[in-house]
């Protein structure tokens, strides 16, 4: 039997670039293009020297047969790639934006472009596999999260789907500069942002209507979401601090409220192989350069808020690890292929 | 007339010493003593090289006549120290936790120990000058706010003593690693905390017991309030995002609520020298190494919740830079002598 | 036919952790012990979160049966924990200083203690495969060179094989704080050494007998050899600039000096997988969690003098990575078999 | 008497705003004009919010009355902005690289560009004030040094100026990014140079014929000079490791080398407020934020070479600290007006 062909668009952004480290050592594809316009004909080390003896050429459009595609490209720009590769029926990966949020209004307001296919919205499956597993399984599109969505998510889901929580959830994350894109700008010039800490996109970021999204699919409990990002001096890593009232039905009922909180969350991540819940305030090293996403989740007694905890590599499990974790499930293959290195430390 | 001579028991960590830089470039005082057990007898240039030329040599016990002593000992230790002074007359500001909390038994139960003087506990005035400048004017011991209260309570006093917020208040701070002392441990380990970030103290900081007690002496229409710090990989600055329910009362009078609380910071800070109300959210590195705190208060609209963020350098506002600010209220200084540098910046 | 069975002892260091890291997912081998006395009975997990899932309990002792054993004890406990396991015939892997220098003296000299096992000293192996591949594939005992050997010797050896270089040699290396180790000292705290280079060991570092030893190996014509350590805020990676006076000899036969040095370079290091020799100046970043080493060769017309500069990863390359290619070679697999991870980058 | 004025010709650079910082707490200016094209009409503080309060504007060009200019234009233009301020008497301090170099010839080879004006290549002095403190007391024109050439020139210049050292010189420095400046580029992109280390320039770096004219102009026992930057992951300060031949003449009348280097150093440094000859390896955190340099001179009696290693904040000693030191020189104030901020350590 032939062995699956895989093509990246656009390999030159720190995710496209993840995608072909993690996509050249999958043990099951062969990574057969890699495309970006302003490097095309050069070699691939050329450009990333850390991707030495790789052998591959960068080319200008995604023109050599393949199985399955990953699209890198800014968003709209990607939905337009993929439309003609899901009508000829290949297995479609965008880690743009362009299908996450289902409304497309809600993609209108916030992306300020009219969406090229609107018509996909339906068919493309939110790809974050601890949620959806079965939709990717049998899907054709998939929408791979946006990194801040899928550290919120991890970490709110139990809660959410069990009942546990009510009312307005407050969603604090801390990410590393990588998360900010190779595109140069002051706010990730070195000199500006090491040894400093801000919040930005305070009126609103474009990953708060797809956390909302989610978390309303999972509970109808939920008043409000506010949340606010904050880039930290590292290069990789998110971690997510979410305050949720805990839900008066459940601390009625929960016994020990700490001790049920933690089986419960145990008990909903069973089968999820990347997804760890522990026993103590997870750091982000304890996941760099992996597709695991650590979880904490206790109980404040002194507000009656729910404090959960999650720390994820956001170019891994927050975009290319994640990425081919859906392929995996796409594919029938085990979730895990091709993604078990453990965390790199310290 | 003679100068104002001043002593600093316990030079040798990260306030103490932050201490001495300032004051020896203070214009209306001599630093005579300088404090440190285990480095006693030791040239101070030769435990700190930046200090070279200083010419102070660290003195086991403080024995030099002095008209104002900064205590930088531990907690209690530090109360045991200053009780003598305050009862020879001597102005003490005290950098320690001691004398902080109004309650005995809140010192009690979250510092785990007996406080030695609690009869100073009312004598005591807690040193945030934008709050109590005129108690301590009067003073003759101070308590010198802890680093995150500081950042805390700054960017939420404005709303709290105007009736802006009601219901529950959520602060999550971010500090640099400085922040946690000289003393060596795993987590301020370089390789252990560099390239990540944690939350700690998640079953309670001890800073949460101040930044509760000031803000109820500011308001009684908060509820309950949760505070949750942040390790990032950075030496100095803590930003601290506080998310607060706007009131009823004030949304129905407040016309355009972002203009309304601009409008409303800027007053209340008018005559405090070192707090700026900005016109975007801060960044720490926008006053590393001053004592300058910079605050951004917005009002999202989509929550009803106030946005309250404040950047301070912890050593510095949030520590050494503030005692001394309290030193020149006591003395009748102008209140920002000495303090009056630029924040380094890149 | 049974799998390779491979123990640690003392996982609890950088290097020891980072054993564990790759052994557990090498396709050839079972990790079946792992060791440290001070945290012995404790899930690796505790102690490494992450590690989350990788069933490891630390024994006190090494009492499991196995076939290759590393051994990332201090000096001199190191050689007395290999010596009885040499004895019973075990491969065993030493990634400490002991059986690295073939001189007893210069050892008792640099270390300043009675070497345990002197008689092994020749028995000994040291284990850089691109320089004595052959060596270590029939070897017992390998010594698994140190950190800053590793990326010195690499940028070196083809020059010195090829007679390009005579006369004195200058090292410069800059190091991640990493290879301090895990034990807590002023130097490696965070606030200390962030946002600061220094040089240090400036009388002599230890590594520097073993430089010279390879070097002199490798050439009889190095007259004196300076290396001089810096450590830099990150916390992996070695670069090393070295200095070498090019030869009359080859200058004379050389053609175009860059060129002839470029491909002299490339042929030393045709079958050496792990080597790169790069057409740029390398970062450490290109290589960063990876086994492999950068080299940049260039010759400076000005002074005469060969530019050598190497990059490397200084826990994998420069210690764990290559203890276990030396183990693959040892055991007759694939050189590179568990060790082709990419680099992680950015 | 009326106050000096200054003014600042582009102050939008990582060393204009020094400039700003410097002169605006100055006690003996007035800092009247700042300009910079690309910001023109916008507050100081709206592009640097940590000049909250400043009260300055950006003009679009130099058209108030002042005494003293200091510009920091690229090169070329900056010269071209020079001229007709040197004309009309006024003094100038050019932060550019514009009238170091004497050889008109060695300068139009290195920048590429026709010098605008070389027949004031003589009128200007370089300023270094430890070298060439009274022509500079006397200048019109000053070229304010390159931040390489400082931190080496220091360190080398009591050894070549008192024949301790001769033959061939190698200069390994590191510094951090913000000495690439504020422009935008991939190098100094965060996610790229974190957690990385590199040499930069290999081919030669313009700061090469600065450092050699000023050894050569010390001493004429200097044959070849190798300088060789790097680039690591701090924002401030340079650290310069200096490989110089101890001189035959110096070892057979030095006594104790290590002791006659160090009082020869001590002894050259004396009246020079800013240099400090410390006892152990400096560290660029010693020096950060301020006018100090940290100079470390050793033999190294193995190899016969003195190991010279200085370190400077390169913003300040190497930019706009030097700057003001030098006007201070020029306008007969005390060397160190202004300048006698401590280092903010840690």
């Amino acid at each position: 039997m032939s062995r699956t062909r895989v093509a990246i668009i656009n390999v030159t952004g720190y995710i496209g670039i993840d995608l072909a480290r993690i996509l050249l050592r999958h043990p099951e594809v062969d990574l057969v293009c890699v495309t970006g316009r302003s490097a095309a004909g050069k070699r691939l080390s050329e450009v990333f020297p850390h991707m030495e003896g790789s052998g591959l050429t960068i080319r200008a459009e995604f023109d050599v047969p393949a199985d399955v595609v990953f699209s890198a490209m800014p968003h709209k720009a990607s939905a337009e790639a993929c439309m003609p590769l899901v009508a000829q029926g290949l297995k479609v990966i965008d880690v743009s934006a362009d299908f996450r949020l289902k409304s497309r209004q809600e993609y209108e307001s916030w992306y300020d472009v009219q969406h090229p296919c609107p018509e996909l919205l339906d068919v493309a499956v939110y790809g974050l596999p601890e949620v959806h597993r079965e939709g990717i399984r049998a899907a054709t599109l998939v929408a791979n999260p946006g990194c801040y969505p899928t550290g919120a998510i991890l970490a709110l889901a139990p809660a959410l789907a069990g009942g546990l929580v009510e009312g307005d959830i407050i969603v604090d994350s801390k990410s590393g500069v990588s998360g900010a894109g190779r595109s140069l700008t002051l706010t990730t010039h070195f000199a500006e942002c090491n040894e400093s800490v801000a919040a930005y996109a305070v009126g609103g970021h474009r990953h708060l209507p797809e956390i909302r999204q989610e978390c309303k699919r999972l509970s109808d409990r939920v008043t409000e979401l506010l949340f606010l990002p904050h880039l930290i001096p590292m290069t990789r890593g998110i971690l997510s601090s979410c305050y949720a009232k805990a839900s008066e039905q459940w601390l009625s009922t929960a016994g020990d409220p700490n001790q049920s909180l933690m089986e419960h969350y145990r008990e909903f991540y069973r089968s999820s192989p990347f997804v760890k819940v522990v026993a103590a305030p997870p750091a982000t090293k304890h996941v760099w350069g992996s597709n695991f996403c650590h979880v904490y989740p206790t109980y404040d007694k002194r507000t009656g808020r729910l404090l959960l905890i999650s720390a994820i590599d956001n170019l891994v499990k927050g975009g290319a690890g994640q990425a081919v974790q859906n392929m995996n499930l796409m594919l029938g293959f085990d979730e895990s292929c091709g993604l078990n290195s453990l965390p790199v430390y310290p």
